[in-house]
């Protein structure tokens, strides 16, 4: 993994509903701990992933996978690190690293492969602006979780 | 209830993931039970609800009630009981007893209120073809679940 | 619904998981923000719900009402609004509204009943010191989601 | 693969649930169905895996590997093939295909690695009668999913 690509670091709370009867997160959980990580990547560049998505372009996901280290548990609060990994003409690969706050022992680590299609699934090009931001630094902060 | 209304029986096999850290199902994975035993009971009278959605036709959960009354655990197999309460002119509301297979004991029962609705989210009258499935018995068997 | 009882007011970001193929979050995802508000009221009240749950005591689901007004969609910031109903022996009724950030529009509302019990699914009597905590104020502010 | 290692095929109905608003089932729900397809690999083998959870014999994913191919849609019934690629002292690696029933276009393949480990989470060696059962044919048909 390349120390010097793009990354976004954002936290999330473990759910009750996200735990199992091994009383700790299930490991289907963590593919939306992932997939929230890359929105918020997207995000704090300036990226509406959901305007895109209603323009016609979406990040489908063409490859996951993932090695659980340790386990999360209820209301820990975890860090989804997403990292740039690839940029190609159609597609993007993010890696991933979860840990818990505060600490540095490796809960889980991943990588996704996705590939930008059209409404119907056919696969498209970059957008360019895009792309773009997929390169580029975090230019917007975080949001409060208070009202 | 109405003991002698139109209803299906549908067995789900409780997965790993419906649980949670209490080791028991989690109380939304109901939700998903109720769901599915629904569709059966479309399905069971003839109707191909994936198609009445391809028409513009949907049924979206406008209210759900949920009593639980034992734990349901994982493996076990249940017996999702989908009764028809109350066919309106754009409303169905289902009524539904979930037990243990081979069990009388009950583990939760509810009920769902369903608006007919557009592609587009508005009302729409039920379809007096759908409305007549509703209110039919059952037409077809169950399915083999072994390839 | 009494406009003095104790609330708390928490933000979730909808995720892309949260969404069914109509377009909008799926009923049953409203469940994990119920249960994400209700934990959150507990947290701004000084209580961790964990160390609870490891010193067995449990509030587990015994009954969910929700009405569904308006659709909540991928990537919307919404608010879940947790107000003690009713506070029992042994049990506890929260209610909810969910709004869009920033909008008075009603997207759901709904209640839940939950009942204190042993690890082994009993009932016990709710502990005087979390019935304090139940009733009182916030007392600890909101943390940050970015790391 | 080994075309002659042990194999199950296990049927699962899409949920509507499982959707995302792309319209096609979630990634992240493939890794349930895989998950019920090694349940169902045990349970034809006679073993009852939620008896070996309460004897502190836990399959713990420890890695898991998808590649999509193809959508699945709601409703589709679709076929998990789970198949024995690996067993180890102390690990057992499924390898999986998830075609739509009664079609040979492949929607998905994938791996899981399983750590054998007791209720605190530990490794230890995988119990030869699991072993045994884990190498074997298939020895129970599939159970009815009508009441």
């Amino acid at each position: 993994m390349n120390d010097h690509a793009p990354l976004t670091r954002y936290i999330v709370r473990v759910r009750f509903r996200d735990t199992d009867l091994m009383g700790v997160v299930h490991h289907a959980t963590y593919l939306e701990y992932l997939e929230a990580g890359r929105v918020e990547y997207l995000r704090r560049r300036g990226m509406d992933y959901g305007e895109w998505t209603r323009r016609g372009v979406h990040l489908a996901v063409a490859e996951v996978q993932v090695r659980y280290r340790k386990s999360a548990r209820f209301d820990d609060r975890i860090v989804v690190e997403t990292r740039l990994a690839e940029l190609g003409r159609a597609s993007v690969r993010f890696a991933y690293r979860i840990t818990r706050e505060g600490a540095e022992e490796l809960i889980a680590e991943g990588e996704t492969l996705l590939a930008c299609v059209k409404d119907n699934g056919g696969m498209q090009r970059l957008p360019e602006e895009l792309a773009n931001v997929l390169r580029g630094p975090e230019t917007v902060g975080r949001e409060p979780d208070k009202a």
